[in-house]
């Protein structure tokens, strides 16, 4: 592995510190998918304990890991750190080639007030990551201008073109309140973004991987805790991919809701939004029909639940109610996949 | 172990099924802590998939268990399933010498309707849990409503009476949307109640304990699902205590965000909660003003944090910021709990 | 659940608890495979520690589970136990049906002086395991003898019949020496029979599932010791198959060592035991021919070391080692499956 | 994190990388841990795979990671590459000061032939390590002469001063058989080392941390293979300590298998040790007499038995089985730990 300090902004003291492994001995690996670490601090230091102790568990998933140490202090009035932050993608993409970094899949991550420029980078910057692990962040705009007066509110950001989240913190943070991480998920779900979240009962603020060598107290913290580290690295394959034994495989789940999103029709699109594509109901048609009717049966709903269901369930969950066998599923996906997608919204 | 089953009430088909385990080879377990399980069903049905299997691993866990089959169908009208529930619990508490169970630790645990249910025991209820768990629950009216006509809102009946809860869902159910989690964590969160919430990214509604013998296909679940069965009963170990070698264990944790809910004061009190007894504050003047003094300096932190951080900060916290000794620590909560908290406000 | 108490020798007082779960609500589990606990307890009693606790999980992973009682005190004198075994198993085929048991998946669990009863199941019984777990067992003759004087010796009969053996223990039981276990695992790899085995570095014997329903004290054993609950679950799916979406699915792995014990040729067979079949080797020889000139190359390899790696090394491995395509593999898989495994031993 | 390349033998090629992390930042971490990584490669190169990939979880722990790259090829003949290991401790010492190691807990892990050296460090070296790692390694004489045929046995040097040692592989490794694996456990148990040993049913040699990063395929590895890397780390903390509040934390357990070889006498001590010891008598002779009565009626054991159990059985238990009160058995501690332990026979 090799470590390289890259000086960003000489004068608001902005670095990227690259830690990148080799692909030599490799058969497949060639080039490997990219963290870029944003330590928390109250916007004013980067604190070493969210910087290297975040990038060991990813370098050992295979990452290359990137510690940005963003303006702080009176250099952290907006927008210098979301500019330190575009500035360190554009240098990371730059030099994707020598550091053997796959450009489309640079991941976020960053810790309270790092959180907070995390949540940003998710919703407001030039160059957005994949996906973004917030952990205890600052979101709120009277929260985050405690710690920089002309930091903005997230939560009026969000909208749908906001990245994946993984969101991770303690109920009984007494620094950063939890209301940051409900209310973020709360406009997350209103505007259709995917998320994972994971709030632990009890621990105090800033507890980075929560083990001991960043002198946390075991005493005072759920044993649930750092299971967020694997937790947010497993995420990460369900939805941008893992190494495979002769390329980057594909993910198991959409990085979306459902599959409204994707270029083409598909089974996992809602029924609401199938039906009211002509194209799709030519096809669906009968099947549809079976299995409104075994669904009614079976559950004695009414009118109002078929349409709540409607608008919810994916083609896929319903054909699996109806215990439809695995290769029509197959076939009908791809019948649907000829079919183009004319509202797609993806940003 | 033993298996009985009692009718509750013929005419509306309640039942109690109780799993109940010896004491007799054991040398110091003679009374266990127990658990009742309300299976999910749209106020239609019980389901048997979230019945014997989530009793498993909290048998496995020492506790013993029982499944209450509430009135379901026309037989839903509220408050009918709500006194069904305070029926069983009224049963186990009569029958705890015989049932070996520990009348103070009795916890509920639903699924879906069944975990509407658990959140009107939690909120609303005569005999109320000691915690509540909650699996991809029904909580809102306007979803409430679509299963069960007269069935009420839980966010409006949230009050600080309402006991700890553990939350899970998955962030893609398209059933019962995961709005019904997150603006129930908002309204525990503004009554300063305790809690414990995983969201999981992908995975459709109504997977029980989610392995293969309640028959979900794991690939339409991420694998963090299944951890919700652990992870809750470490959690009730946390705030309820465990079996030890001679007593049932105090728990590690307050079943509250904090100390202010104890009978007197403590270490784990919040810093303006102890700024405003005048007894207390002989006893913190000088370490407080030394706490103060450095955090300040440390962080170059101005009045508006300092007030925030009083607020949510508690003693403990602080001390433990400021490096104090654990023992002086020790020693200040002994002081502390002499002085009676007036302004306790638990249930 | 149900419950059932069979008496399956009055006079001994031998009995067989059956915890037997309904398949009524399921789609597709209509059978469930089974295990048959033995407790321990010196063949003087049958520890109530090991019997319901162990069941509570393979209930969970939806198992029925069955407990023997078996001839202990004076009535344990050989082969009492043996037979009380076999009896046991015999009543669960007869009784399959009724008791939704796959007669061909049965397995066999025992802890100390049943864990000695277990492995006399695996290697001397009339009606075989599909597979044995032992804990912590008594296995060689001179510590079999303490506890019953006519027990038999274990390693003495382990053959090619021997089912495969999960075996857990700990390094510091003093009451049953590790050699035990150490002694078996040797002759199981002399009878190339396949196992998995853990043995954890502290704690005493007669653990169970080592947590605080069995009561044992947390502080005396590591962390790992818990581990065998969840881990021998899941290598029996490995090896036995799971609960699939319409039917019980195929292990993922064969039950034995490699492929030479399968009924017709593989490629998970030895490159030497392929390498004496004549029709094997006119599909193999251009590609073999090619892995080994790689080998030799890569690895500076000499004539010892060639001879070394075919006789353990499978055709799966090699071709693997030098990047073959995953559809040429399974291709010449197909080849071989058509050409029977006419030295095949299985029991 | 800095990254340092020491030529420890420019003529054989041996160097040795340092991963060292810093203590500024930190409150009580000043000096570190470390671990000495010794890839595999059967003595004909040093593989990658087995280097970084194995430092980066023990960097995530807070140890300092040390990879030495030994001789290999035509130099690896013996004892050049325990000469390198030797060579690279020594050096790791000098300079303990500015890398900030704690050079009384140096630990060593090794892979495959990496595996044999570090069997033999933990036997044979000059600077023994506090523990040893041993993955899948080569022991035996005639298994090593495959790859250096002047490599020594590493069975017939195990002896009364062998460090602790975790040691892994799979039961179905075609490359090196399992064999090796136990007959060492054989070794270290008849001189009475303590171990802890996981064998996995199902995977291939040379697989490293067994996650998608080595370029493993997850199909052909049972899914627990990848646990030792959190156990081997768990067991180092359990016999080494951890990091604390204020300093490095003591064990929880002994490195031995009792407290036989401790200065003083203790309770962890056996049995038949403490007997043997005429002071010791003096203190316990009144309590010996009562758990030995307890035990015989309860388990109507013989002498035989009696005699087995005082040989293996530590006080620590038998005065656990008796339900003694911790603050006696703490008190007895006390006393026994005046007495100094004459036939203390460690290293």
């Amino acid at each position: 592995m090799k470590v390289e300090k890259i000086v960003l902004n000489e004068k608001r003291n902005v670095t990227l510190t690259a830690y990148t492994q080799s692909t030599e001995e490799f058969r497949h690996i060639k080039k490997r998918p990219a963290i870029l670490i944003l330590p928390g601090g109250g916007y004013q230091m980067c604190s070493d304990k969210e910087a290297d102790p975040v990038a060991f568990p990813y370098l050992q998933a295979g990452y290359q890991a990137f510690i940005l140490r963003y303006s702080v202090g009176v250099d952290s009035v907006w927008p210098n750190p979301l500019d330190d932050y575009d500035q360190a993608i554009k240098c990371m993409k730059e030099r994707a080639e020598e550091w053997h970094v796959l450009t489309d899949k640079i991941v976020v991550i960053g810790f309270s007030a790092g959180g907070h420029l995390a949540a940003c980078a998710a919703t407001m910057s030039k160059y957005r990551p994949y996906a973004a692990i917030l952990g205890y962040p600052v979101i709120e705009g009277d929260c985050a201008s405690i710690y920089q007066k002309t930091a903005p509110d997230v939560i009026a950001a969000v909208d749908e073109n906001t990245c994946p989240c993984f969101v991770f913190a303690t109920r009984t943070d007494n620094v950063v309140s939890i209301k940051n991480t409900i209310h973020f998920l709360d406009a997350l779900e209103k505007n259709d973004i995917l998320f994972e979240s994971h709030i632990y009962s009890h621990g105090a603020h800033g507890f980075s991987i929560c083990n001991s060598s960043v002198e946390v107290d075991p005493e005072e913290f759920c044993n649930r805790v750092p299971h967020w580290v694997a937790d947010s690295m497993e995420w990460l394959k369900d939805i941008m991919g893992d190494f495979g034994n002769n390329e980057f495989l594909n993910p198991r789940f959409f990085p979306y809701i459902n599959g409204n999103k994707e270029d083409v029709l598909n089974i996992d699109c809602t029924l609401a939004y199938l039906f009211s594509d002509s194209e799709a109901m030519k096809i669906l048609d009968p099947i549809l029909k079976q299995g409104e009717n075994q669904q009614k049966q079976a559950a004695n709903v009414d009118e109002k639940f078929m349409l709540q269901t409607m608008k919810l369930m994916t083609l896929r969950h319903m054909l699996s109610v109806i215990s439809m066998p695995k290769n029509v599923i197959k076939q009908l996906d791809e019948q649907l996949r000829k079919i183009p997608n004319k509202r797609m919204k993806k940003g």
